[in-house]
């Protein structure tokens, strides 16, 4: 890249530069390649260390470029459509579902999960996690809260702990007739645990999907799960994903 | 708030205050109550002043704090629930559209989206501007684009410009049979200009929904969405918002 001086413009300085930046990256950089210190940035396109620290972190929230503590900011690979919503209502665990069960403990839920399962908020519920992976990336993790009530004849069955146990309370799930499935998308900030799988810093953005499964007018179970939302796109209907970015398009090299 | 000293955890300082905080502001603190400065926190809180501008951060990011210029740090209100998917596909503008209209132009469009509607790169199109309100403030801002062979007949009528053009191109999209609707949700940051008509600073964290619109087998027109990620919840499904927050429920005074 070489010296770029920035024209004055009305816009805000980080601004204008991260649409510099984002085209350098278009024609000078390949997908995975590190930047140059922000140092040296900051001298070539003649503008102070905040701004460009600013244009950088828009271009992280873009998905454009990724920042990782030991390794410094190297360009992102375009996202990855995950899809998240289909047209056919179902239980988890049922075919065709992109999750796998890691483990199931009976904990008591958040207060917010216990609410809107109708439960005491002192009452222990199955807490089942399961983890998603895409093109061979762990890409976002699961929780899924089910009262001891929407499971009533796990209790006769000896299932041992684990991602065996996971299924059986899943396979009981699946005994209710599924009523209704909604879903909500929010921001949020990663937990400490899920950072740690989905190769994250605590607190970076993702995205938080709520999903909740009526049976018999009720809700019979709960879902939060948590996208990272530097790589994954979330796609919804049956078509499959929308392939299209903001800005222009970008180059895999 | 009185002075709290932190007890030493293995999770990162910042983290430990976010959680300290979050109960504070659900005990001490009513919606918009605006927070003591910086300096003050941090003195209180026994934490350095980047630990808790990192803390604060996170408490952004989730949706419990807003920070304004000239305003300071508030205690953000409840996000609202905004239905973006419903079972049934309608193109826009149709009865119960929550989109309100504001202006077309005939424009080249962004080279992604040229892509995507498979036209010419230098081919202009109709491009609807649209906004949408929830509970009397600006919650999303929409470009809409419409090529020219979408809306064959529209040549022949006489339509002023403004809201009013843009409604008479979106009557002429309807006479398309539409077949198919699929989404995607991404994070992005807020353009100059969606960023002054959401009320947030160029390159706030924002939650960009792409909804393609199938007809012919072609994608008829194309729609990028851009929703407040403070304040927004996106809700999908039949029967409306899933009422569910992480962490303890928060208190509207």
């Amino acid at each position: 890249m070489g010296t770029t001086q920035l024209e004055p413009v009305p816009e805000p300085k980080y601004w204008h530069l991260k649409t510099v930046l984002s085209e350098a990256l278009d024609s000078e950089f390949a997908v995975g390649e590190i930047l140059p210190n922000e140092r040296d940035l900051a001298a070539r396109f003649g503008v102070a260390r905040a701004t460009l620290r600013q244009a950088l972190e828009q271009l992280e929230l873009e998905g454009r470029l990724q920042r990782r503590r030991g390794v410094g900011t190297t360009v992102a690979p375009p996202r990855v459509g995950v899809a998240v919503g289909t047209e056919r209502h179902a239980w988890p665990g049922t075919a065709g579902d992109a999750w796998q069960p890691v483990d199931c403990v009976t904990a008591v839920p958040p207060a917010a999960v216990a609410a809107a399962l109708e439960i005491p908020a002192d009452e222990p519920v199955h807490t089942v996690r399961r983890t998603r992976t895409s093109h061979g990336q762990q890409v976002a993790a699961e929780l899924l809260y089910i009262p001891a009530t929407s499971v009533p004849d796990l209790s006769g069955i000896d299932t041992p702990s684990g991602a065996a146990r996971a299924r059986a309370v899943l396979r009981e799930l699946q005994h209710l007739p599924l009523e209704d499935q909604d879903r909500a998308v929010e921001l949020g900030s990663a937990r400490a645990d899920d950072a740690r799988e989905l190769d994250r810093l605590p607190g970076a953005p993702v995205l938080v999907v709520t999903t909740r499964f009526v049976a018999s007018g009720r809700t019979a179970a709960l879902s939060t799960a948590t996208y990272r939302a530097d790589t994954c796109r979330l796609t919804f209907g049956a078509s499959g994903g929308v392939e299209i970015h903001e800005g222009p398009e970008r180059r895999a090299s």
